[in-house]
């Protein structure tokens, strides 16, 4: 197979960033259709030769595709999925796969028996900072892992209409930090601690969400890992990586819109970091898409799994459990 | 004007660059046709729809085109404008535009009459560093400018053959810093001097050619800037400029594939810069596209014109006299 | 008062430290006497015009003195206090004051009720870098405190021997990074909760001590705090501090013996950070005994109290006790 | 020889720096007596046990010393050190050491002949920065040296008066570079061309001075350096260099006082380097003079002879010589 037939469902703002991609980016995939239950979306793509839905199903029924990509909203993932395997379709989903981790059990053991991928959009783990240090760990560059940071600061709060459904914090937002801790350590998770507080906007209060976190993790291979978070660092997307190990340490900075400097009377003044997680996270993107289409035509494994999913939303159920039992807990195993 | 129509002429590495760009970055430009006199590079785009052709006069004289990229050999640049101005076509051309200052000027001088865009392909001024350093010293951030500094160093040299049909370090690869200098300073050179010896390679001597240069301009503004000019810098491909003035200072550093950091026992280790101008320059190179693209739609002034052209070029070869007369020269003037 | 005089008790590593300053960098104190039980340590300064003691009674009958600056073990601080008080002399005592709570607070009452000054050793509050943070979060630079990260790291393991004695690494290590996250801070600690392992060598089993901790602190005004420590940096002494705040984040980063940077094939390498905290906080030791005098001179309050001591104090022994049941705990109040 | 006697000439602001050095670090150096007209210079340290003298023949005649400090004008340097050559006293001499090439060559001639030291004050090859890379160049980590780069800037104008007998910017300022220059790169000059205007403050013209320039110098090693010098620089004190070799290249960024980072809406703000020369170098200062006392009681070589300054001198008025005829200049050779 040199080239695979691919559809997109839901052309929100991520569902685009694909449908984008999939036209300019990645040569192996032709896409075919997408699909969307506003015209609105679809509408957009009408010059360029793609079949417009709005309804799933009809789509599935109708094209001869080779994989979908599913980006729509977290409850419908699980049946789209399922309809898309039975109809032998690989699929990418967008995270969180599901909340509910015998669901995600279920996708991921299907994927297996089946054959079909399932790759999950934790999209970070392709950007160019966190994928070297992850080779350098697995090379041993700093030999054993010891304690690792992860500091993911969004620039300002969602809206509340946003928040109601995000499904908290630790499952919206931290669920990228609990993936990428597994990541960058090698290891699973054995206790999760968490503290947090509404410290930045009482929205979050009516939310019935948290603002501010920090969160703690021990692995099996002795590793120990925080992550904080905060809904609003004005300085700009904070999004840094650091990890220590018995012979070195390796360290993620901020990535930047330009590289220039101001020196005067108050001292240098350095430019802000990108400020949105779609400039900021524009190659990852790509690449993760690229992988996608490549372990489909090469029959090679998805590089980010089900148990990827079931891991990381164990831990954010974990951190929720912890934050309300005010100790550590130990998470749920596949 | 929604959306023009487009050819290339000159499919080798540069050509290329456009191509792909006008393909799949430059929503308002159609790229009908590419012409090189090697079927071989034509070939590689036979599947995306697009006319190729070996003659240059047959494809003007076949497609319906507003504007053409010139991206051939040198000598050939100044016969394919003046074919094209006489098709009533706006032309973005490579640098050199020309060799001969005379050449330049008439080509520019038509340009002004027959109100067709002629734009020359010094890229760096869309470089996201340069541009944000020439804006600030536009709107007087740093005052008046008093000392430009620019860094410009190749990786490695090139091969004797492409040495032989360069045109000398000072035209083939300064002139790019002759452009920026007057660029970021906003003003013209009144004196250039300039010192250089063959300290890297032997084949510089074959080539009868220099590798490694310092070359000074005094400003009518009274600004000074130093230029400092190596093909082989081991650490990767140097691009770094500097600008004081009576207020401050404006930097900028060079640009790097990733931004993580090693830290064991000998320090900490930073990543080289990107090391080809391809992908050093690969967002400017989009950049001046789209500039060009949409002057002519909006018929506004192209960025890069042909006095620019005349001034870098004019520069280039004062260097070069300074080089034989072991003084300072006062450069051409338009 | 213009000039005091002073003398030392315990001329071992850190002793030596304060009186070469006392001797050379602080003019207004006359170091009138040492006292060490090791005649050797005292016999270096026997040309200095210094008064050398074996006992320290001796010392204090003999000598006309106005304080006295403590370096002896732990175990001996309690009594010698006492018994300079009892003479009336203010008192510079290294850290840790005291083990026991109770002591440390009879100290500081003692202290408050006989205007004698007390100053404990926490010399890292009068570094540049930290000392310039607080200073910018006590006057609003940063809004209010949300997220407080220290890194504190020993470049290597200490001697089987040094473990054993130094009360377990909260209590020698991070009681500098208690006191720090207090004095950045500026509120007091509701919560601490502690993971800690041995990773690094198994000499930490042999004293029953720990080499790798993660610390994190809930305060009273709902900033949380992270301190991560490690017997071994191996890429030298790691001295960092960041806080993010409603306005914004200050950073800290570590300081460096000089600012040069080498460029090759491999990348950038830049030197390792002072790897000895007697030179990587050399000016802090000088400057806390300038304040120290001063204090007395001016007599205005000491930079580092009692209170201060015990509240470091009881978050080790805070950190301790939530290592032993695996869960955070409310650690002692004044 | 376990330590040796000096005396000062000349209490000003550079001669009290040497001063407190030698009381304070500089173990192996007595301090025995200081020289000024001025009483109030040498009333500050008159409770030090040093004797004070108003006359230089005096002072040497009266005391029994090995070596002298000389910090009075340059007009004053020449006579006075070859009268504390005549009572066979060391001199360390600050710079410039005369400005009258003949001189200087006789006073090193001297040296030379008498086994006398004679060591000149330029202080910067001291600095851990410079004589990092000093070592590095020498050890051949950057192969062969080709391109060589000086910022050196004040942080703001000296008074008219102070400019009226500095004998010009390039005796006064650049002196120090050019020294440098020959210190990094390992070889003489053989070319100097300079430019240079008033471009910040009109008393310069009254000065019959400059306040800014560029020199280009070309080696016998066929290296290149470029100096760029200016008068004021608001951002802080400039001292930074860098140089490009065959296998890699050095450089050396500036100092700070502390090495914190404020992050807010407009980016990150850095702190100014120091801001003015006696703390920059302050280290630099007590390195020369304890180097001095060494090379005395070691009997080694000094570090800066009379032919460093004679070399630098010359650049100097070969930079000024090329200024005045708009092209570039051989250098005297001693």
């Amino acid at each position: 197979m040199d080239k695979i037939n691919v559809a997109v469902a839901g052309i929100g703002r991520i569902g685009s960033v694909h449908t984008q991609n999939l036209l300019n980016h990645i040569p192996n995939a032709a896409l075919k259709a997408i699909c969307d239950g506003d015209v609105k979306r679809t509408a957009v793509y009408q010059n360029y030769g793609i079949n417009s839905y709005s309804d799933f199903s009809a789509m599935l029924n109708t094209e001869s595709l080779d994989a979908v990509i599913i980006c729509t909203p977290t409850p419908l993932h699980f049946d789209m999925i399922e309809e898309s395997f039975s109809h032998g379709l690989h699929v990418f989903c967008e995270k969180p796969l599901d909340k509910d981790l015998k669901n995600i059990k279920r996708l991921h053991q299907f994927s297996l028996k089946s054959k079909l991928k399932l790759q999950v959009g934790f999209n970070r783990r392709f950007d160019s900072n966190f994928s070297h240090i992850h080779l350098q760990v697995k090379e041993q560059h700093i030999g054993d892992p010891h304690i690792l940071k992860i500091t993911s600061r969004d620039p300002s709060p969602p809206s509340l209409q946003y928040l109601k459904s995000s499904g908290g914090m630790f499952m919206d937002m931290t669920i990228h930090d609990f993936d990428m801790a597994r990541y960058i350590v090698g290891s699973e998770v054995s206790r999760v601690y968490a503290t947090a507080d509404v410290l930045i906007d009482p929205i979050f209060h009516q939310a019935e969400d948290i603002d501010t976190a920090i969160i703690v993790l021990d692995f099996d291979n002795g590793a120990k890992a925080v992550i904080d978070n905060s809904r609003q660092a004005i300085y700009g997307y904070d999004q840094r990586l650091e990890i220590l190990g018995s012979e070195g340490m390796l360290k993620a900075d901020n990535k930047f819109p330009h590289n220039t400097h101001f020196f005067n009377k108050s001292g240098t003044t350095s430019p802000r970091p990108y400020d949105f997680f779609m400039e900021r996270y524009a190659d990852s993107f790509k690449n993760e898409m690229t992988e996608f289409v490549n372990s489909i035509i090469t029959d090679n494994e998805v590089m980010v799994s089900g148990l990827d999913a079931y891991n990381a939303t164990a831990l954010a159920i974990g951190a929720q459990e912890s934050l309300l039992l005010s100790k550590p807990v130990v998470p749920k195993r596949y």
